[in-house]
């Protein structure tokens, strides 16, 4: 019974505190090389807010072609590295750690590693209010 | 003309990509130590969605205390260090990088810095559905 006990206590444990989820995207959006997606909520768990809360690393080199967000936004947190955040209007920004990059519902973006360190950002994909 | 033209691209830039915000919290809700808020987006960016997108830096031996979200949740999301976080039925669990620490919305938690480093993580508040 103990024993039991220990076990029940264990799968509480997992349900709350649980690790990331790693996928590899490949040319994502139309960019260069491989990028890393660390899932950190999945969509189903965002309660109708939003389609995607990640950590994303970008190895040197690489980068996230430029795509719309018809009906939602998503803010770029940068973490560490340096790149160029390419906004709705085609300005190519530098950016570095503890840069936030916005765009408006139903812009466009991109960003690529310009460094010689991975870029790592927060991304999240909040819908249109 | 031209001078002018530059000055509007670079209010235009300045909209779009922005430092993160840093406030200091001393003893925060009821914890121990200095916590410092790095906030990525305002309450009014995110579009009714929720009320805090943030990197979050305990110091060793800092701590925020336990507090309950009554109507959303605030998953933690820990980028480095190492730490106990508390979840609803005051259980302890380990926390480092890539740990994802959950709670249902109306439930509690806390977190406190058990290392020896910062422990730095990100806390995204959304609202119940």
């Amino acid at each position: 019974m103990f024993h039991g006990r220990f076990l029940e206590k264990r799968r509480e444990v997992k349900a709350v505190v649980r690790k990331e989820n790693r996928i590899v995207r490949h040319e994502m959006r139309g960019g260069k090389g491989d990028v890393y997606m660390y899932h950190i909520l999945p969509q189903e768990e965002m309660m109708g807010h939003g389609r995607l809360f990640a950590r994303i690393v970008l190895p040197a080199g690489s980068s996230i072609g430029r795509h719309t967000h018809e009906g939602d936004t998503e803010p770029y947190y940068i973490l560490r590295g340096n790149g160029i955040f390419t906004d709705a209007d085609g300005s190519r920004v530098p950016v570095g750690p503890g840069d936030i990059c916005t765009i408006a519902c139903g812009e466009s973006h991109a960003i690529e590693n310009t460094g010689e360190e991975d870029l790592e950002m927060i991304a999240l994909v909040l819908f249109e209010a």
